[in-house]
C-alpha cells in the first residue's frame, strides 16, 4: 500500500487541461448523453410522478453555507418539468405566494398564473401543502395536534360542498427531528396511532404522507413503515428520496444510496396496488449548477425510479421467486401446529429458501437474471 | 387498497401442495441451479477469500433461541470449502481446540489433523485468532490494552527467530458493542490512534482487521473508515459481511443489504491495491439448514463478492467516470486560489459532475452501462 | 497532561493489600451500608414494584461469554424479594416449568409450589408471559400477528367465564431488534396502530407493555412513547431499566444511565395517574456475584426508583414549576390567534420560561431546590 | 386513565389570567431569583469558562424557521459576559469582521474595539476560529486536509517569531454530519489518527477541540472519546453543551439532558488535570428572548457547569468510592495470572463493587451522600 496516497472517492487519471467555464455545460451534456438509459418524456409521463416546486427551486443553502444557485420561478420549474416529462407539480403555498399575499387578492392572480403554466405545459397540480404557521406552542400538545387537523377537514367539507367536488385527502408527514428530536408525533406509526385514537373528528379523511428518508433518519425500515400504513389503509402519498439511516435530512435523489432497499419498497407497493403519487422530494446537491438541476438531477432521478419500478415487476414475476415463495406458503406438510418440533422438522430444508430469495433479489438488482456475469 | 391484506415481504401465489421433507433439498438445489451466475471453484480460488471455521459451524443459536443446525467439525468445513472453491480457512483457537487442551499435547495432535485436512483439500490457513481469555478486568484500561499487545508481539518475535520465519501481522478488530457499548477502543479509528499513541513497543507489527458491519453498527461509513486505515498503512485484514447501520451484530452475507455501498468499498480497495484477505465473516441465517449452508450460503456469498469486485473494475475503467473524475481533478481553469468567488465561478458547471458520477455508479450496479433498460 | 497516564473510569488511590475472597462479601456489605439511603422493606412494598424471576436468576452469560453466576431457583428468588420488600413477582412460564412439562400434570405441582412460596413470603404474582413458541414463520406476517392474539383473548374469555373472574389484560411488548432489526412491529407505536387497525377481534383486551430501554434502543424518546400509549388508554404494564440509545439490549438497572430522563418519565406517569406495575426488567451485570444480586442489585434498583418517583412528586408540587407552567398555559394576553406575529409578540418573554423550567428540573434532580449548593 | 387527557410535558394548574407583555420579564426575573443556587460573578470567574460570540448572538433561526431574536453586537455580548462573570470570550473571525473587511484596514479598527471592550469588562480572548472558506473541493481529500493545517502552522511559526511570542495551539474540531454524514474525518478519533499519520509537518502543534454533543451525535460515548484524546496528549480545548445521541446538532445548554454523563466526564477531566478552557458552545433555545439569553441561558449554564465540576470533586474524594476503587485495584489476592478460573474465583465478590460504584455516583448526583432522602 502506498502510504499517504489515499484518494478517497476519486479515481486516478492523468490530469487533463483545465476546462474553461464556457465549455463545462457542453461536457456535462455530452457525458449524460453517453451514460444513456434515459426514458422518453412520454414514457415518463405514464407514471404518477410529481415534482415539487421547492426541490427544483432550492438554491443550495445550508447551515453555515451560502446558496450556490440562482432563484428559479414557478413558470420555469413547470416548463422544465413539462420538457423532462414530469407530469405533476406540487408546492408549499408560501413557495409561490408571498406570506403577506396569502388570502389576499394577489393570491388569486398568482393562482391564475400557475393554472396557465400548468395548462401550457401539460401538467397537473397533485398536492399543496402549508408549513406550520400556527403560533408558538403555549397550549398542551394534543389539543394543538387535533385542532388544526379537525379545522382543516371541516373547512374542506364546507368548500367541497360549495363547489360540488369530493373532499381532499389530508396527509400528515412525519418529521422526526423537527424541532428538536424528542417530539410527540415523530414517526408515521405514531401518526397512525393518533389518527385511530378517537381524538379526530374526521379520521377517515386523514392519512399519511411518509417520506422514505424521514423513516430511515429515525432508524426505521421504510418498507416496514409503509407496510404498516398500507395495513391501516392510510398510505395516501409518498415522498421519494434517499439518504443515510440515523443521520441528517440530506434528501439525496432516489436510488443513489440504498437501491436494493428501494427495490424492496417498490415490490411491496406494486404487489399491494399502491396508486398514489410518487413525489420527488429530494434536494439537488449544492455542487450541482442551475443547468445541472434540469440536465442531470431531475431526469436521472425520474429514470432511476422508473427502472427500479420496472425491476420490481421483474421480481414479482420471476419464476424462481414465485416458486420459492409459493413453496414457503404451502409449507412442508400437514403437522400438528402445536407441536413446534414437528413443524420445524417438516419445514427445515424449505426455510433455506429465505436466503435463496434474498440472493435472487440481489441478482435481479444487478441484472444477473438476464445473464449478466463476468467471465474470469 | 385492500385493507387488511398486506403481505409484507412475500408475494402472492397460488398455494401449491405441501412439499414433503424428503423433496425439499432437491427443490433448493434445483432453484439455486436455476438462479445461475455461479463461478467455478477454480475461478473462486483465484481470489484471496477465506472462510472462517466459526461461520460454517455456527449452529443458529441466538439470545432466547435454541440452535437450528447440527454441529459440523473442521474436517467437514474444510472439505466443503475446498469443494466450493474457498481457498483459505481461518479459525479461533477454541473453535477447534477444547479450552482444556490449549497448550497441551492434544493441541499438537489436533493441529496435525488440521494440516492434513487443509493439504488434502488444497486450502491454506490465513489467520488464527484468540478470543480474550484475560481475567475479568481489575486493572486500569490502558495497561490492559498495551500489555497483551506487546506481549504477543514479543512472543512472535521470539518464535519467528527460532523458526527463521518473518513475524506475523498482528491485527486489532473493533467490536463496538462488546461488552456494553461505552468502551475505550470501540472503533477502528480509536485503534489507529492507539497504535500511534506511543504506548505500544512494536507499533509497526500491529494493524487493523476492520469488519464491514462493525463500522456500520457504530454508525460510521465503512468505506471512510477503510480509507483512514489505508492512509495509515494499517489495513492488514478485512472481514466482509453486511447488515444494518446502528442495529445489532446480524452478520448477514456480503451484498445482501448494501450492495451499492459494497461496490464503493471495493472501488476504494481496488484502486489502492489492497491485497490482503477478504474473510467471509458472516453467519448463515437461522432459517438455513445444514445442507443450505454449503449449498446456498457460502457459494452465493463468494459469488456476490466476486461479482462486486469485478464490477468495481468496471467502475475504475468506465470511460464516463474516467473523463468526469479527470475533469474534476483538472478543474475549471487557473484562478487565484485565495479568491473563493473566482474559484467557484471557474468550477460551477463542472461540479455537476459529482451528481453525474453518482448516477453512473448506480447504472454500473444495475448493468445499464451494458445496455440494460426497459422498453415501456 | 501526563501523557500515557489515563485511567478511564477508575480513580487513583494508593493500592491497598489484596482482599482475600472470604472477606470480600463483608466489604461489599459494609460499603453498601455506608452508602445509606435505603428504604425499609415495608416502605418498598407500598409501591407497585415487581421483580421478574428471570432477572434475579440470570446467570450472566452473554454472546461469547460463559455464565458468571450459579443457578437460583424460584423459591430462593421469591424469598429474597420478600426480604428486600419487592411485593410482586412475575415470570416466563418456561423460567419455572420445563418445556416438556408444559400442560402436563407436573405443571400443576410446580404452580402449587409457586403459590406456597408467594404466600409464605407475602408476594403476589403480577404477570406471566410466554415467549414465542410458535412454529418458524412460513405464513404471512399479519395473519401470524392477529391469530395468536385473538386466540389468546378467546381462551381467556372462556376460562374467565368458567372461573367467574374478569378477563386478564393482554400486553404486547415491542422488541425492536428481534430477530434481526427490520421487522413488522418493532415499536410500541407500531403496536398501537396495529391494535387499532381493525384486524383484532378483541382490541379492548389488548394493550402495551413498553420497556424503557426498548424504546431508547430504537432511537425514540421513551417518555414520548409512553405519552402516546397513555393517549390511547393502552399503557397496561411498564418494564423499567436503563441503557444507551441505539446500542444493544444491555438492561442496566433503572436510573444508572439516564436519571434525568427517568425523572421526566415519572413526572409524566404521576401526573397522569398511571397505576400499573413497575417491573424491574434489568439484568444484574456479569460482574456482580450471586451474593451481590440480592445485596446490591435489587435493593439499590428499588431505592433509586422510589427516590425518583418521590422526586417526581417534588417536580409536580414545586412552586416555581407550577407558576411557570401556569403562566405558559395562560399565555400573554388575548390576541387574534390567526395573527402569528401578534401571538409571538404577546408571548415573547413568557417563552423564556421553557428554558427556566428545564433548569429547575435539573435543580430538583440534584437537590438544589432543598438548598444544596457549593460555597467556593 | 382518562383517555384523551394527556398533557405531555406540562403539568396541570388552574389557568391564571393572561400575563401582559410588559410584566413578563419581571416574572422571569422573579422566578429565576426564586430558583436560587446562583454563584457570584467573582466565583464564576475562577473557572476557565469561555463564552462564544456566536452563542450569545445567535438569533434563533433554524431550517424552515425565521429568527426569533434581535441581533446583538460584540460590545453588548462582552459587557453581559463581564456582568455574569464569564471571564473569557471567543469568536469566529466572521462573527465580528465582515467577510469583505478581512485582512483590510477595517479589520485592525475592529480588533482595536474588541480589545477595548474586553479590557473594560475584564475579559480575555481565549480562542479565535475561522470557518472553512476554502474553495469548493475539486482536489483530493487528504491533500485538502493536510495543506491548510500545515500552512496555518507555518504562518503561526513565522508570526510568533516576529512577535517573540510562543506559537498557538491549533485545534481540529470534529463535525460529524457536515456536509453530509459520510466524510473522511468525522470524529475526534479519526482526527487523532490523522495527526499521528505522518502527513502533517507540525503534528506537535495540532490537537483537538472536541465538542460534547458532536461525539454524542456520532453515537460515541463522549467520556471515552475524551479519554482517548487525553491518552494522546491532544485535548487542547473543550466545547461544552448537551443534546441527544444520534440526533441533530441541537446544542442544548450543558447538563440539561445528560447530567449524569456530564458528571462522569468531569470526574475524568478533574482526575487527569485537564486545565484548558470549557467553552459554552450551546445555542439558547429559539423560545428564549433576548432578555432571557443573559437573564437565564448563560447564568444557569455556567452555574450547572460549576455545580457539576464541584460534584465531580465530591466523587473523587468520596470515601466509599475511594475504598471501592482501591479494593478493585488491589484485587483479591496473588494468583497465577494465566489461570483464568483462579483469577475469577479470587475476585468474584469484589467485582460486585462495580455496580456499587455506579449506584454511589447516582447518589452523589442527587445529593444522597449528603443525606438527601424521602421519609415515606
Amino acid at each position: 500500500m502506498r502510504r499517504g496516497a489515499v484518494y478517497h472517492g476519486c479515481l486516478m487519471a492523468a490530469a487533463p487541461k483545465p476546462i474553461p467555464p464556457n465549455q463545462q455545460q457542453a461536457l456535462v451534456d455530452r457525458l449524460i448523453e453517453t451514460c444513456g438509459g434515459a426514458y422518453s418524456p412520454l414514457t415518463r409521463r405514464k407514471y404518477f410522478i410529481s415534482g415539487p416546486q421547492w426541490a427544483a427551486a432550492y438554491e443550495g443553502q445550508a447551515l453555515f453555507h451560502a446558496p450556490t444557485r440562482q432563484p428559479v420561478n414557478f413558470e420555469e420549474v413547470i416548463r422544465q418539468y413539462g420538457r423532462i416529462g414530469i407530469g405533476h407539480w406540487c408546492t408549499h403555498d408560501t413557495d409561490v405566494i408571498p406570506t403577506e399575499a396569502l388570502g389576499k387578492e394577489e393570491q388569486a392572480r398568482i393562482v391564475e398564473r400557475i393554472k396557465n403554466s400548468l395548462r401550457e405545459n401539460g401538467l397537473e397540480c397533485s398536492m399543496v401543502t402549508r408549513p406550520r404557521r400556527s403560533p408558538v406552542p403555549v397550549r398542551c400538545c394534543c389539543e394543538r395536534c387535533t385542532f388544526p387537523s379537525t379545522r382543516t377537514c371541516e373547512a374542506d367539507i364546507e368548500i367541497a360542498k360549495q363547489h360540488g367536488r369530493p373532499t381532499l385527502k389530508h396527509c400528515l408527514e412525519a418529521k422526526p427531528f423537527e424541532p428538536q428530536a424528542e417530539i410527540l408525533l415523530p414517526t408515521s406509526d405514531s401518526m397512525l396511532a393518533f389518527i385511530a385514537s378517537g381524538l379526530l373528528k374526521h379520521p377517515e379523511m386523514v392519512g399519511l404522507n411518509p417520506e422514505y428518508l424521514h423513516e430511515l433518519m429515525w432508524g426505521g425500515a421504510p418498507r416496514a413503515a409503509l407496510a404498516r400504513a398500507l395495513l391501516a389503509g392510510k398510505l395516501f402519498h409518498f415522498d421519494i428520496n434517499d439518504g443515510y439511516r440515523l443521520k441528517h435530512d440530506v434528501d439525496i435523489g432516489v436510488g443513489l444510496v440504498n437501491p436494493l432497499d428501494w427495490l424492496n419498497v417498490l415490490v411491496l407497493l406494486r404487489s399491494h396496488d399502491y396508486n398514489g403519487p410518487f413525489n420527488l422530494d429530494f434536494k439537488p446537491p449544492r455542487t450541482t449548477s442551475n443547468h445541472g438541476v434540469f440536465a442531470v438531477s431531475f431526469p436521472t432521478a425520474v429514470d432511476r425510479f422508473i427502472t427500479l419500478w420496472e425491476m420490481a415487476g421483474d421480481v414479482v414475476s420471476d419464476p424462481v421467486i414465485k416458486e420459492a415463495t409459493g413453496a414457503l406458503k404451502s409449507g412442508g406438510g400437514p403437522v400438528d401446529a402445536h407441536d413446534a418440533q414437528a413443524v420445524a422438522a417438516a419445514n427445515r430444508e424449505l426455510l433455506t429458501l429465505h436466503e435463496l430469495i434474498a440472493h435472487r433479489i440481489f441478482q435481479i438488482l444487478i441484472g444477473a437474471h438476464r445473464g449478466r456475469t463476468y467471465s474470469l
